[in-house]
C-alpha cells in the first residue's frame, strides 16, 4: 500500500515562523564536507584544537539480566564500553568527536537520527509518507518552540483542564491563551471537546493546537484511552487544529493497579514479556492514527535514560518540522555533541532490541514503584470519603483528592475557601518532612478556582482539592516513609487520629 | 573599596519577561537535596536508572608543551584523563554523573560556575557588586534569549552596520527592528552613534539594546578600540540602553598584521608570554567599565574549546540574569549534563592557570593562521585599487573589498548593479572550488543596498562590495590553495591576467 503525503498545514504557522528567513550561512554549511570545496565560508574551528579524545563510558549490556538498577561496578562481565575517537568510528553507530563537537547537522547527527527513525517505525504505525524526526534538547524546549512555531500573541490553544504547570506557564508568558478541556480518569473527554469547539464564539480565532500528555498525564496521572484518541483526532480534523502529544512517560505503562496481592501475583508473573507482547501492550499513539501529518509528537530521553542528557526528538511531517529546524538554527543549533555522541553509541550498540529490553526492565521497575506507592497510600490514608486515592496506569504520578470542607476549621480558620486548606496542607506537609505538590499549581485557565481533576462526582463539588505525589524520585522505604508522613498530616488535620 | 550595587534596569524588560511567572515546581526543587525532606514532589527519575557510569576522556596537560594541535595519541605522558563517576567525586571540580544527569541547577552546575566566576575576576575588572554568571547553550541561544528577555515586537535595537546574519535574522523573526550603526576598521564610530541617538525621532521608542561583537567582528573582522568602548558606554548611560557584548572571538586577539617578515620575526618572538603579559595584552571589555550592570556579556566555548559543547555563559547583574534563568527554566532548562560534567572536569583539572595556557597557545595558532592568510592574500590578489585587503587584529575573519564598477561587464551584463557582480562572484568562486561569503548577507538594515563595511573613502562609493573569508576552518596548504582559487577568479573576472 502506498502511503499518502501529509496535508499542508502551514497556514497554522505563527507570524514569527512566516517571517523567519533561513540564515544564508546555513545554505552553504553543507559545503564544509564537500571534498571539492575549500571552505573559507564560516567560523568553524579546526577539530585539531578540540581538546578531547578517547571518550569512553560504561553502560550495562542487554538484555540486562541483572536488571537496570544495579551499579556498574557490581556487574562484572555485564558491561558495555562505548568508546569514541576524535577521528574514527569504532562502531557504525558512533559519531566521531571531530564531527559531534563541530557545528552542523541542525536536525541531529545522522547515526542518532537513523536509530530514532527505526525506533519510530517499531513503535508507531506511520500512516503517511513524508514524516521525519528532529533532535531537540528535551520536551520542555520542544514545547516552548512549538508555541513559537505556531502561535501569535492572543492565539488560543487547548489543554487538559489540569496540565503540566511549566507548559502552561510557557504559553502564558508568550501571551497564548490556554483553554481547558474537561478530563476524567481516562483523560480528555471527547464529547466535551467537541462541544467546546462546536460552540466556539463565531469570529473568534479558533485554537491552533491541542496540547496533551496522553500517558501518565502530569499532574493527574490519568491516561487517554485508544478509542478517545481516534475521536479526538477526528475532532482535530474537523476543527483544523494540530495535536501536540507530549509523551515523556509513554514507556512507563504499568497497567491497572490490583489491590489484592493474590490476584496481583497471578497476573504479574510476566516480568519479561517478549518484545512482541511488550509492543502490543502499549497504548495506541496519536502518531499511529495520523493520516495527514496533523500530529507532532514530542519524545524525550529524560525519563527513560536521564534528564541531564537534555535530548529528545519530535516526530511529524517534514513540512512542519522544517519550521523547527529554522528555529533551532537561531536557538539551540542542535543538542550538545557529547550527548548525541554518547547516546548514539550506547543505543546503537544496544540495538533496537536491546533498547526494548531496557524499556521493558524500566517499566517493570516503575510497576513495582507504582504498586508500592498505592499500597502505602491505602495502608496509611484513612479509609473515609474525605480522601480519594487515584492509582495511575502509567507514568510517575499519583494523586489524592481531599474534600477540604471536611476540615474541622474549614469555615472558621479557612473562610470556607478550599484553596486556603490546600495551601495550609502544603505548608504543613513540608514542615513534616515530605514534599507533595498541590493541584492548584496545575490549573489550565490560571484562575484560582478549586481543582476539579475528575469529571465525576467531584466536579460538582468545588471543595475537592488534590495533591500530586511521585513514586519516581526515591527508594521504596523512603517512599513509604514519605507517604506515611503525608498521611499523618492528613489524619491530624482532619482530626482522624 | 566597596563596589556599588547595580542599577535597576528591569524597566527595559519585554512584556514576555514581565508576564513570565516562575514555575511553581521550581520553587520546591531545591528540597530534592534537603536531607530532612522526602521528595515526592517532581518527576525526577532515580539516578540508579541512568545507564552510564565511569565516563572518561583524555585531554592534553597544561602548559601544553607540545602545543594544542597535536593528537592525543602522539602525546605520550602529556595526557590528562578526566574520570567521572556516577556517585563520587574523584576531583573537586568533578560533577558526579548522578547530579550532572539529573534535573536541577538551571543556572549551571556549581563546580563549573565557580570556575567561570573565578575566570571572570581574572579577565574583567568588575566594577559593581551584584554580578553573576549563568550557563547557556552557546551565544546563538543566548542572543535569541536576550531578544526575548528585553524586546517586544516593534522594538528597536542597534547593531553594527554589518553584523552576524544569524543574529540579525533572529531579531527580524521576532519583529524587532535592527538599526545600523556606522563602523570603520576600529568598529562602531561613537560620534555617529551619539548623532543617531541625539536625533532620534521624538516619541518613537528608543533602542533598548546595542548588539555588538567588539572583537574580531563578524563579518568585517574589525575590533573596537578601548577608548571607543568608554565613549559608547557613556552614550548607553545617557540614552538608557543595554550593551550586549557578544565575544566568541575575544581570546583570539592576535595583534596587528606585520607584512615585513623581518620586522615580524623581531616582534613575534614572544610565543609564550607570561600570564600577566597575556592578560595585559587583551582589549578592555565593556564588562570592565560597567559600573551599573548595563552590560550583558555573552561568552562561548565554541571557538576556544569546541562548538559542539553547546556551552557558554552570560555575565551581568543578578537583577537581569534572573530573567534569563526564568526563561531557561521554560526552554533549555540547563546545558546538557555530559557537557557540563566534561568541561567542568577538564577545566578544573587544568586550573585557571592551565586554561590561560590553553588560550595563549590557541591565540598563537590563530596568529599563524591570520598571518598566513593575509600573506597569501597579498601574494595572490593583484595589487590594484580594485581590491582592498583588510587584515584583522582578532578573530577568524578577513575581508576583501572589491570595486564592482571595475568589472568589465559592470554596465552591460550587470546593469551597473554592484550586488549583481557580488552574486556573480559568489557563484563563480564556488564553482571554482572555494567558499567565501558575500558581505550582502550581513547588512543590518536588511536592505539590498551595496555593502559599506568601512566608514572611509569606500562609504561614498556605493560600488564597493566585500567578501568574508575565514582562516579558521582549514589547514595552511588548503588555506593557501583556497585563497589562490579566490584570487584566480578575481583576476579572471576583472581581466587582470
Amino acid at each position: 500500500m502506498t502511503l499518502p503525503e501529509s496535508k499542508d498545514l502551514t497556514h497554522l504557522f505563527s507570524d514569527e515562523t512566516r517571517a523567519r528567513k533561513p540564515s544564508p550561512l546555513k545554505t552553504c554549511i553543507h559545503l564544509f564536507n564537500d571534498p571539492n570545496i575549500i571552505f573559507l565560508g564560516g567560523g568553524l574551528p579546526m577539530s585539531d584544537y578540540f581538546p578531547w579524545d578517547n571518550l569512553s563510558v560504561d553502560s550495562p549490556i542487554p538484555p540486562f539480566t541483572k536488571g537496570i538498577g544495579a551499579s556498574i561496578d557490581s556487574r562484572n562481565n555485564d558491561i558495555l564500553k562505548a568508546e569514541l575517537k576524535k577521528n574514527e568510528k569504532l562502531h557504525d553507530g558512533d559519531i566521531p568527536l571531530a564531527r559531534a563537537l563541530q557545528y552542523g547537522f541542525s536536525a541531529g547527527q545522522p547515526e542518532l537520527m537513523n536509530f530514532l527513525r527505526e525506533h519510530t517505525t517499531i513503535i508507531h504505525n506511520m500512516q503517511y509518507k513524508d514524516w521525519d524526526v528532529v533532535a531537540t534538547t528535551g520536551n520542555t524546549n520542544a514545547w516552548e518552540s512549538t508555541l513559537r512555531v505556531f502561535c501569535n500573541r492572543g492565539d488560543v490553544i487547548l489543554a487538559e483542564a489540569h496540565s503540566f504547570s511549566s507548559s502552561l506557564a510557557a504559553a502564558q508568558a508568550q501571551g497564548v491563551i490556554t483553554f481547558p478541556v474537561p478530563i476524567d480518569e481516562h483523560g480528555i473527554i471527547p464529547s466535551k471537546l467537541a462541544q467546546i469547539l462546536d460552540n466556539w464564539t463565531e469570529g473568534a480565532p479558533k485554537p491552533k493546537l491541542l496540547y496533551t500528555i496522553p500517558t501518565g498525564q502530569n499532574p493527574t496521572g490519568s491516561s487517554l484511552s485508544d478509542e478517545r484518541k481516534e475521536e479526538i483526532y477526528e475532532i482535530a480534523q474537523k476543527h483544523d487544529f494540530i495535536i501536540i502529544e507530549d509523551e515523556p512517560y509513554y514507556f512507563l505503562q504499568v497497567g491497572r493497579y490490583i489491590k489484592d496481592l493474590g490476584e496481583r501475583a497471578k497476573l504479574e508473573t510476566d516480568v519479561r514479556p517478549t518484545h512482541e507482547k511488550f509492543l502490543q501492550s502499549l497504548a495506541k499513539t496519536f502518531l499511529s492514527i495520523d493520516t495527514e501529518g496533523r500530529v507532532i509528537r514530542m519524545d524525550s530521553f529524560s525519563k527513560v535514560l536521564a534528564p541531564g542528557t537534555r535530548l529528545g526528538w519530535i516526530t511529524g511531517s517534514k513540512r512542519l518540522l522544517k519550521a523547527y529546524i529554522s528555529l533551532h538554527e537561531m536557538t539551540i543549533q542542535a543538542p550538545a555533541g557529547f550527548t548525541q555522541a554518547m547516546v548514539s553509541s550506547t543505543l546503537n550498540k544496544w540495538g533496537q532490541s536491546g533498547y526494548l529490553d531496557w524499556l521493558i526492565c524500566l517499566r517493570h521497575e516503575y510497576l513495582l514503584k507504582r504498586n508500592h506507592a498505592i499500597d502505602c497510600l491505602f495502608k496509611y490514608i484513612p479509609d473515609t470519603s474525605i480522601f480519594t486515592i487515584n492509582p495511575p496506569i502509567a507514568g510517575m504520578f499519583f494523586t489524592v483528592n481531599i474534600d477540604a470542607s471536611a476540615h474541622p476549621e474549614f469555615k472558621t480558620k479557612f473562610d470556607s475557601d478550599p484553596t486556603k486548606v490546600e495551601q495550609h496542607i502544603y505548608d504543613t506537609v513540608i514542615s513534616n518532612g515530605v514534599l507533595v505538590v498541590p493541584g492548584i499549581w496545575f490549573i489550565t485557565d490560571g484562575e484560582t478556582t478549586p481543582a476539579q481533576p475528575k469529571e465525576s462526582k467531584e466536579i460538582s463539588n468545588p471543595n475537592i482539592v488534590f495533591f500530586r505525589g511521585t513514586f519516581a524520585a526515591v527508594a521504596p522505604e523512603k517512599l513509604e516513609n514519605g507517604i506515611k508522613r503525608f498521611a499523618d498530616v492528613l489524619k491530624k488535620e482532619f482530626a482522624l487520629n
